[in-house]
Parts: structure tokens; C-alpha cells; sequence
């Protein structure tokens, strides 16, 4: 595992379950995954926050394992919602499929996703050796 | 070509001309390409989406070119756009460029871009042995 | 020093202190810096768009430190504002850190961020030999 995380304490604490910073070596396989939202196998889409976000993040996992990386080799995800009143609800799925791991992140809030009723959509860089 | 492609039957199948995740070995370079505008040459700025999405990707080829690659080394690209009607007019475009590449993909609809009159902004990230 | 810079003369030039691309070769080590916002390490937000932009580039430049890189090794940074009204602001201040560093830049305007006070985020890609 040659991950390493980054946070120095001269700043402020990460303020969630991320890193401020992810670094790793060039030698490894980079892995992009597309913004991924909570639209399930069957083509249906969860009806709110909590049941995108697990469907989601299911779906970014698979990405992962398609490619042979799991949750722990995640580097960087960035977070789109529609509302900051959407957080708690997305904070705890994510940290539930995070478990120990802590990528860099970066959440904003957007004004839409490409479908009105795609409320969530995550993307991540990964690495493994 | 040491691109891999991503796409788990075991999820839903991409919506578009995009893969869920691409994968490359770290031994080659990387580029990343800053958000592109509708912005000509000539520095006028394309009047509507169409326009816009052709200057757009026509300026990101051209920062892919200027780095001995093309459009078969993107790994990601990063959507901008004003309004998720516009979808369809950028869609067309940016297919119309990318031919049979299917970069990993995030598209997201945003307030703004830096200057009022841009309604499209791409980045990418490309990758070349 | 292997960054190098791609600005092809057959596009408008980049419209401030960014390079339409910067690419690196995939031997050295690759750091993913997390939104960084304009929290201090005291916990205290900065008041105003430049105090925020100071502070959330001051975080930036620790965590690069803190991978023993420097503002010169940044590929990539996105800005992240809530109001086009806020780029001459926080252009000043992310001129004045950046020096002569050029890196890859996409600037975009969203809803908000993760909290209400929050007006300035930034994340970056960094690579060092």
C-alpha cells in the first residue's frame, strides 16, 4: 500500500471522513470513474438522498472491482448535490461505504445533474500497485 | 493502446458515449487540460451551445495535439453547461468529436462560468504511453 | 523539472495565469489535494472572498508542503466561487500564489458549498519527480 494520506496540522482538521490530500507513486494503474449516480442495475432510480447515495456509491464500487481496486485504493471523489440540505443524509451513506478509507474530496452543490431526479452523482480518481 | 475500459454488466450501462471507468498504467504522461470555452482563435465567442460545444472540444484536440496525443488517449472529461436543456445540442457535438472514444464521464449543470456569455466548459484528463 | 505547458498558438490565449495544459510523465508521484476552503487553522472562517481565498490557498500550499512538493509542481487546480462578481477578488490572491506556476485551471461558478459561509474552494493535482 503506497498510498499516502496528507494532513498537516498547521490547518484545520479534514472536516469529515477525507484527507486533505492523497498521494501515490506514477508506477501503479490509474483507474478514472465517471460520475456515477443512483440509477440501480434494473434501470430504476432510488426515490431519495439516502437510496441514490447507496446506489451510487454501489455503483462506484463495481467500477473499482471491474478493475481489480476496491474502496481502499480511492485517491481523490468529488460530490455533486443539489441541495446542502441533502448532506447528512449523503455524509452517512458515503461514510459507510468508506469505512476506514479517507480519499481527498471535494463536495459541492450544483445547480442540476443531467436528470431532474438525479440527486446525487459521484466521481473518483483511484490507484492501486 | 493500454487504455482499459470499465463498464460491470452488473450495473445499469452508460447513458451516453462514455465509459464508467477507464483505467491506465502509470509508465506513460499525462495531460490535463484546463476547462475550454467557446472561445475562437480569433477570440470571438461562438453565439449558441452548438458553437460552443464545436470551439470547445475544436480547443481541447488542439491542447491534446499540442501534447502528441488525440482523442483516443482521453481518460475523463469533465462537462460544464448552463442548462440541462441544453444536453441534447452539446451531446450531438461532443459525439460528433469523439468518434468511438468513450472517455470516463462527469456532467454537471452549474450557476455560471467565469464570463456570462460562455454557456460550455470541458476539461480533460488524456494519457499516452 | 519534466512539467511542461500546452498552449497552442492556434487558440486564444489562456485569459489569465493558467496554461491550457500541463502534462507530466507517470514516473513521479501524484498528490490529489482535497477542496480546500477558506477555513484557518484555528477553526475561524475568513470574512470576505479574499480573506477565504488567502486562507483556502495557504491550506492548498500546506498540503503540498506536507508532500514535499511546492506551488511549482500544481497540473491542475478548479476553482469553485458562488458569484462571477467574486473573480477579480479571488483571482488577486491566487495570482499572488502562484507566482510564475501556470498550472491547468478550470473556474467554475456553483449554488454552494458544503456551508453557508463558505464563498472560495479549490482543489489541485500536483506532481513531483
Amino acid at each position: 500500500m503506497s498510498l499516502r494520506t496528507h494532513n498537516p496540522t498547521t490547518q484545520a482538521a479534514p472536516l469529515g471522513a477525507y484527507s486533505n490530500g492523497v498521494s501515490a507513486p506514477g508506477s501503479g494503474r490509474w483507474l478514472h470513474v465517471a460520475g456515477q449516480v443512483g440509477v440501480r442495475a434494473d434501470g430504476s432510480v432510488a426515490p431519495d438522498v439516502a437510496g441514490q447515495a447507496d446506489a451510487a456509491w454501489q455503483n462506484l464500487l463495481g467500477v473499482l472491482a471491474d478493475a481489480g481496486m476496491g474502496v481502499g485504493d480511492l485517491v481523490k471523489v468529488t460530490n455533486y448535490l443539489l441541495s446542502a440540505g441533502d448532506l447528512a443524509d449523503y455524509g452517512a451513506v458515503r461514510s459507510r461505504h468508506l469505512g476506514t478509507a479517507r480519499p481527498a474530496s471535494t463536495l459541492v452543490i450544483v445547480q442540476a445533474l443531467a436528470r431532474p431526479e438525479w440527486r446525487v452523482e459521484v466521481e473518483a480518481v483511484a490507484w492501486h500497485a
